[in-house]
């Protein structure tokens, strides 16, 4: 897959050959990729070179952004033949990622029912499943024979535009547009003409309101192995099906945010190739800053036990692999927790369960690593009683991380903030703070240099 | 979507009406969180009680360990009967998750030809898309008319078990099974039934063979928003498909796998509320230990420096909050590139411009931090000197973390070892032993106190 001699975009657009490279490069990823290397300048510039028939081939390939900058840089003679033959559901996205001037000059270059149906769309807010929905489905008649749904869909198919990402299901609706169930073609082509489409239909129909979260009608379908989901408002009538394409998108693009949210960043929001410097600093200092913030109450916490530190120097040997076991204890446990709440397998009612499985977990690794540091301590030969305020930490600390990260996750769930946010860094500072205060009091309570202070 | 109140599987298990249960939670995801907090001596219970119908009811919403423990558990007589009508694909992959002497006696209780059928399947690697494809397809040939197609198909499809999931496209094969393409249902059934099938024949079909890699199958798929891809042999004779719910499967899988060692620990490959305390402890204790003993140079650079500190005590202040810095820049890039490098957006040769894009971006992260260093130095009132070693410091780090972090995700893949492995602690393990010798060796350089040391 992806060959390493592939025609390049570069020298394409240069040659104003970009039909060519189309015909070359048939690869998605591999078309992705050389794209996103592209400048804004040379953006436009292949803009300008694509017709209706170039951009329907490329479009296929290129996400929403990239898809929208190029519309921007078309003659838009070309943009709105081009806005004109793609599917609904497809441009309307592209078009969300237009500036509401140039989008609606755009839409009245459009037939007046094309840039109605677009507007209608556009209407629904981004993250609801509505927004993501193919507007248009195939439906007959729960009545019809086989034979008579197949001429019927026939038919209604000439004047659907619906391409073949709709293709896998027929709904079954009666003369309100009320959805009553759903038959595969397979089972139209499968079975006797003289059947009644009622016999095939499955009435047993996972459906979803237009105002459900995207992510949410996504995963439903992937749990319930569907092809597509449809969308009924409230009266149960049809507008329209959210296909298995769409929430594949959906929930990859959901992870990539979490992934990015996890590492203590904002999600980018475009691949990561075509974000500029500038883009990555903004989106990854405002983290950097509140955790620097946070972080730097360690300075605060050793000033006050400076003291301690001049009388037993050797204290301060501890202190990065102390704080760095407590971050790396509830790193591992986030991250598990964080991306089994994001598949739906661990939930708030769970809680208990959690912390249960996490605590005793905390007391075998808490032992594990408290040998590890008395070796450890030992071989620095920093005398018993420091070996012993090591050992003490480190269990206190992997016990405190692992309370830490099993309760932070659902608590911020509990307050509808995405879990996500719990990144590696975010651990790291709560307990390295935390956990040098637990260190200096294990110290005063063992160290018998400490008792006067 | 789930129900508050939905019915408990204890409860049907101890009441003996599983059945009923079966009818009343139909949503798999309560289903699958319900089955995951089950002991084993309760899965052994459920499993007693399901019949051939039951199970299959059941399988479909759960995962294929769990219904392996599940079939193991039941009577022979009815699993043979329950893996006798599920999906040979299906089948095939939960029996993979038995022992080879308990999975040969459940074999030869079935039927001759199936049996066969599935130790054919089994014979695959694990990680080859050929021990993910449906081994069944409907098949026409190109010179039949639309007509006879579909007349030719309704007798195919009684002798076929293939489910709906397998419903949305016919290969196109001449007389030795060789792939010539492929005709969606729909377009047979939209089509003229006079029409050849070759008039609707797709040639332009992306096939793989039975060894490619299946995350890399499933990337391919849904790269070119496909439903389904089929597998040939190097004669280019159709073997299966792998089906888009399969390779949605797949790709959800590594994506959590793929977070659990982002966050430093091995992956569980069960799901996490099943994971035992003794589990949990193996999976992360190797990484635990290992970063235990890398992060322990942290203690031997500050021994090494330890005359350092005791005359300038101030500068074990900024310890914590200078290497914390240094792990999360690192942790910010490492995720993001991870997660690029994983679906396919930042390949090996794009090195040179992620480390372009990296060191920029970390010049001007380290100009932001190093005046946020500047007003926290000023506040804890640390002198003009040590203020200018933190200062210097933090940009140092931030530079030295952004340039880690690019390099070695790309070195690790070029090695053949899975970037994700680059987790947030590996990162700050790294950065921290590294960190400290930068920061002592500005101190040396900045602070007239250590010119004599």
């Amino acid at each position: 897959m992806g060959s390493t001699t592939a025609a390049s975009i570069r020298e394409a657009i240069a040659g104003e050959n970009v039909s060519a490279w189309l015909r070359s490069v048939r690869d998605p990823a591999e078309r992705a990729h050389q794209l996103a290397k592209l400048s804004s300048t040379e953006l436009r510039a292949l803009g300008t070179l694509l017709d209706r028939h170039g951009g329907t081939d490329l479009f296929e390939s290129i996400d929403d952004e990239l898809a929208a900058r190029l519309l921007e840089a078309m003659p838009a003679r070309d943009a709105a033949d081009l806005v004109d033959v793609l599917d609904l559901d497809h441009a309307a996205h592209v078009l969300r990622d237009i500036k509401p001037g140039p989008r609606e000059q755009l839409l009245s270059g459009l037939p007046q029912a094309r840039a109605e149906a677009l507007r209608g769309l556009l209407r629904w807010p981004e993250d609801s499943v509505a927004a993501h929905m193919v507007p248009e489905a195939l439906t007959v008649r729960p009545d019809m024979s086989v034979g008579g749904a197949v001429a019927a869909l026939r038919d209604d198919a000439a004047t659907l535009r619906s391409d073949s990402r709709t293709g896998a299901y027929v709904y079954v609706t009666d003369e309100d547009n009320r959805l009553l169930g759903v038959v595969a073609f397979r089972d139209l082509v499968l079975s006797d003409p003289q059947d009644t489409v009622s016999a095939l239909t499955n009435r047993d129909v996972l459906s979803v309101s237009p105002l459900t979260d995207a992510e949410v009608a996504a995963q439903a379908l992937m749990d319930h192995n569907l092809v597509a989901v449809p969308v009924v408002d409230d009266g149960n009538r049809l507008l329209g099906m959210l296909t298995e394409n769409t929430a594949a998108d959906i929930t990859s693009e959901e992870v990539t945010e979490d992934a990015e949210r996890q590492g203590g960043s904002e999600p980018l929001e475009v691949p990561y190739l075509r974000a500029s410097p500038w883009l990555l600093w903004r989106k990854r200092i405002g983290w950097l800053l509140l955790l620097f913030v946070a972080e730097a109450y360690t300075g605060t916490v050793l000033r006050h036990f400076e003291e301690e530190m001049e009388a037993v120097v050797a204290l301060a040997f501890f202190i990065p692999l102390l704080i760095g076991t407590g971050g790396n204890t509830g790193t591992q446990i986030t991250t598990t927790l964080v991306r089994a709440m994001a598949t739906g397998q661990v939930r708030l009612r769970d809680v208990p369960a959690v912390l249960l499985k996490e605590m005793s977990t905390g007391m075998m690794i808490a032992l594990t690593m408290a040998l590890a540091a008395l070796i450890r301590a030992w071989m620095l030969g920093v005398g018993p009683e420091i070996t012993l305020t090591v050992c003490l930490t480190v269990a206190a600390i992997v016990l405190w991380s692992s309370f830490v990260a099993s309760i932070l996750p659902p608590v911020l769930k509990k307050c509808r903030v995405d879990p996500a946010v719990v990144s590696a860094p975010m651990i790291a500072t709560i307990v390295d703070g935390t956990g040098l205060i637990i260190y200096f009091m294990i110290a005063h309570a063992t160290l018998s240099q400490l008792q006067g202070l």
